[in-house]
């Protein structure tokens, strides 16, 4: 039942037991983002747990049971608490695990990773409406222009910072916070906007990503992710467990 | 210029200057409940701060180059760091300055204020949207049920924690996350909505709140929020400073 790559529990499916102890349980989508930015920060924080995957296309009727939202990623103890809401889990795990702090200590830099979240809240919805725009053949030319103009804020946040992550020059939550979408936004074959010519800093922020430890760990192949896509946007109750 | 009672600062008004050596700057908007979270929240940990309003129907361009959103609150220290959006304002606040810790110290205690939070934020928009449409006249009765069920969740929350705060026995950082539009709805003449009746747990709540220090220091008089609530729904440049 459990397990990163195992098949996921849709409607019908007993509720998972109690958690053992010592470990603690994600409950996940392989190809969601959301739930990306979890698994980033327990593979990051080396935190041993156990995944439990959700069909989010006929989802479970005790998923609203441990979130009111029916959405992944949540995290569940061994004492039986929940917790929801990536940016929640996230900041969880980094205040309840001992290890490498992905948020920087002083109040200032913490208030300009959660600004910089925020910023980015507004860009990612955008990236999925286009990328659906282009699966579907639909005219995208404004939705990409008015993509290309907000990826650009993000270029000039780094250029101004000077350093090579958004928190400075290693890896930090912010950075693992926005993943995910340029992941898929590399396997979707937009490369042309974040390329070196448009956005030089972000094409460097990217190729060190992709040497990050965490991330080569979570990465999903860009033709299993195209596959997933595909499914999903027929909303097909297989969509969840593509390439399984 | 500035205070908390000064006329709010328009278009064309010369953008202020820095921020004097041990105080903290917070830009506000008299009647606006997001500014009024960091307000609670800088009265009840006793912060040192000065006020400039600033006119949220007449922008200055100023405004933009403080917070992209050209939103309050907004907060701005003496070495010209800036700080938005009303949760990260709250945070900040409350890990920058010493004295009563508003958020647990426990990382699952404060996740938990976190989701909270989050719970609320899908609320508060359905709050403005009825009292929108009980000012305009329209029908609201499904904006009402709607709202009605919305509140007995929180009903719900509180029956279940079984204490009189939100957070605990006494009050905490989500406490004054919400208040603010509690306050609105106490002063739009809704309390039938959250009436011992209906809600016995949030009404035992309100009640609390009403006598916190913070709430007392920041609190609006039901007709001056009247006032404004109907020059601000006619997008007049002068709703921000009504009553002044």
């Amino acid at each position: 039942m459990a397990g990163e790559s195992a098949r996921s529990l849709g409607k019908g499916s007993p509720a998972p037991g109690p958690v053992p102890e010592g470990l603690i349980r994600l409950y996940s989508m392989r190809f969601c983002p959301f739930a990306e930015r979890t698994r980033l920060v327990l593979k990051a924080k080396g935190i041993k747990h156990e995944t439990v995957n959700v069909n989010l296309k006929n989802k479970p009727d005790w998923l609203f049971e441990k979130n009111p939202f029916g959405l992944v990623p949540i995290l569940e103890t061994s004492k039986g608490q929940l917790i929801y809401e990536s940016p929640v889990t996230c900041e969880y795990l980094d205040e309840a695990y001992p290890g490498k702090k992905l948020l920087p200590a002083d109040p200032y830099e913490r208030a300009c990773q959660r600004m910089l979240l925020e910023r980015f809240s507004k860009l990612s919805p955008l990236a999925f409406k286009y990328l659906l725009a282009v699966k579907s053949g639909e005219d995208s030319s404004a939705l990409k222009a008015e993509f290309i103009e907000k990826i650009g804020e993000f270029e000039q946040i780094l250029a101004g910072r000077k350093t090579l992550f958004f928190g400075g020059d290693s890896v930090s939550m912010i950075d693992y916070m926005i993943w995910p979408w340029f992941e898929r936004l590399e396997f979707f074959q937009l490369p042309e906007i974040i390329c070196v010519r448009h956005a030089p800093k972000l094409r460097r922020w990217v190729e060190a990503m992709k040497n990050d430890p965490a991330v080569k760990a979570t990465v999903t192949d860009s033709q299993t992710l195209q596959g997933f896509f595909e499914l999903y946007v027929k909303n097909s109750p297989e969509a969840c467990d593509y390439g399984l």
